[in-house]
């Protein structure tokens, strides 16, 4: 690849993101000590020719194996960022970067693990929606229960102004996305491939359905495939990004439960539920509630643990953001809502002139600022001087 | 009834039994404050003559409604202690009174409500029993599902040494009292009413076995019939007899949440059993779990809680009794124990020559002092040199 060309952050980046596995401690403390133009650079330049501050012969990433090295180098020296980024633009989408004003801040607890990058498809601001999102995840081999729990769940988190966030697999994951686009509630699929190259085939629709309605986010540059490293690796972020992870049905030993304790470690809530103790499929979820995670059987439930949250107190009583600092784009569809709710999603997008589906995305946005609230099927302005107090009724 | 008998103990307490209502606090107090001659004598003095110590006309018990302190007297004034120690004799009963050996002294911890006497039927010696024994609790309306958990968490508690206990009711009760017969088990019933008069009617083939191979247990006398109320104070002796209790299906406001709470309270271990969240016979159980009672699937998970007692540790590695304080009868059962095991109970009873529920009740009272072990359906004796350690691995 062109080398000049790397002093721009975000294409150095686009090239990290297919240099590097997702997640991957070692390069994530270069690239945090020599930023993403530095450590590229000094991977290119490793070939025999002497990075800069360093004299011909010396290991320029000393404590990281060869081998590693090795195949960043190997797949940085064949990465097109260029081309990347055009295709994620041809297909609507962009690549975010931490500094975007749509970057969404929690990842960075991951630290070293850090995403390098975010590809993303779908109308919604992905920081705004994040900041209320809850990760519903489990088995693919679900029972017919654990479907039925998901979707259930799904129906209900958006009802609360909730957005549910899945790895779009078969089983729990589609129960999830599907309860959420039926409720025409926000949701977001984190996958282990490229967004331009969903998987599994046979949840293509759901997925193009959840690219129109709401959000599709991964780590891997275009046309990357998943592997099991990769599945793996993806449920940190699905942890990281949400306020907290409840698992469905999940049996011992199981890939959800990965999720779950990446959750914990990120000091996120994590919650499971139960279900019959004769289920083999319930057995890793049951395994969890006798540790730290929290039983939960509603969306009820999960809402009043994951939005017990300071900063998210005064949305429920007004705005936070004046109304003139909101993006132009925002600030048109709460134009079109009428002062006297409440008003179905339609409405407003004809109003505005727009699609629902961009409608919905920015109604979420503005719900998690404050302007709007959900009543029912509808939405209406906040009121400015609503006081409803946000008291619930605690645990037995 | 006849004044000068009063003077036994156990006379005064079989007559406050059937004066006074299970777990009335105000008769705690005076019985703890005159003993229960003088509680007795007091009460039956107070219709114009002077019992010792006041004059004429003087309140008797201060701060006691007339109301009260009437039906007691009224109650008192009928009571026949002679003719009810006589009706459990004949039964093969007896009258257990705090101070008896086989008084299981836990109960003190209901302090006031503390049973005036326990009216008792069956082989085993309830004290040594109530040591190591859970109580299985949960709705008379229960799912198939609840009864299969029910019965399975019953099957599962005597292998390992521990005696269930429950109320004899229809539901979780009947199914947690089978299962630990069916598996040779030791089950203690805990009545609402006389236990010479079992209720409900369509158990009554049930509690007969029950009176046969376990404890049937009340603190009612004879011919008493159970209320709304005894029902609700029957489920305190059950919490404080036992090491913990698990509630396996109970509704929201369920009586089984009674016990939970009382066993709470008591400071013995709560637990649930966690069923489907679309079952309203979970919801109750579920709402415990989301308190502080602990999550628990099987037997394994039960005995892992209730058997961290310091107190009971040495009896995994050996008996903490010396052989020849052993009662005759428990004595005679262990000698018929072969030094190479393990043996069938019908087999030992033979050797004994006793009846198996006899010879059963003795081994279960035997393996509470650690004098045998069970091993699969047979029995054999402790080896003295056994340092099994004792340690179970943790929850996740």
């Amino acid at each position: 690849m062109n080398l000049p060309a790397l002093l721009d952050e975000r294409r150095a980046r686009a090239a990290l993101s297919r240099a590097v596995e997702p997640g991957d401690e070692h390069a994530g403390r270069w690239l945090h000590r020599y930023g993403a133009t530095g450590f590229l650079d000094r991977l290119l330049h490793t070939d025999g020719t002497s990075p800069p501050g360093t004299s011909a012969g010396d290991d320029p990433f000393p404590g990281t194996g060869h081998k590693r090295v090795a195949s960043w180098r190997l797949r940085a020296t064949a990465a097109d960022p260029d081309r990347d980024l055009a295709t994620i633009q041809d297909l609507g989408g962009r690549f975010l970067i931490p500094g975007d004003t749509e970057w969404p801040r929690q990842l960075d607890d991951l630290e070293d693990a850090r995403p390098i990058g975010l590809w993303v498809r779908g109308p919604a601001d992905l920081r705004t929606w994040a900041l209320r999102s809850v990760a519903l995840v489990g088995a693919r081999a679900c029972t017919p229960y654990g479907a039925h729990t998901a979707g259930d769940l799904a129906t209900g988190l958006p009802r609360k102004g909730w957005v549910v966030v899945s790895g779009a697999a078969y089983g729990i994951d589609g129960a999830a996305h599907r309860g959420a686009l039926a409720a025409d509630g926000a949701t977001v699929a984190v996958l282990a491939c490229g967004v331009d190259s969903p998987y599994p085939r046979g949840h293509d629709q759901l997925i193009r359905r959840i690219t129109e309605q709401g959000l599709v986010v991964g780590e891997l540059p275009p046309d990357s495939h998943p592997t099991p490293s990769r599945f793996i690796l993806r449920n940190r972020v699905i942890a990281a990004l949400t306020r907290g992870t409840v698992v469905i049905e999940a049996q011992h030993r199981s890939g959800s439960l990965v999720t779950v304790r990446a959750a914990a470690r990120l000091g996120r809530h994590t919650m499971g539920v139960p279900g019959p103790v004769t289920s083999a499929l319930s057995a890793g979820v049951h395994e969890l509630l006798r540790g730290e995670a929290a039983l939960v059987t509603d969306a009820d439930e999960i809402v009043e643990l994951v939005g017990d949250m300071g900063q998210l107190a005064p949305t429920r009583r007004g705005p936070v953001l004046p109304r003139d600092l909101l993006a132009p784009a925002a600030a048109h569809i709460l134009e079109a809502v009428p002062a006297r709710g409440p008003t179905p999603t339609t409405v407003i997008a004809r109003r505005a002139g727009t699609t629902p589906d961009e409608t919905l995305a920015k109604l979420y946005e503005l719900h998690s600022l404050g302007f709007v609230e959900r009543r029912g099927e509808g939405w209406e302005l906040t009121r400015p001087s609503a006081s409803t107090p946000n008291v619930r009724r605690g645990g037995p």
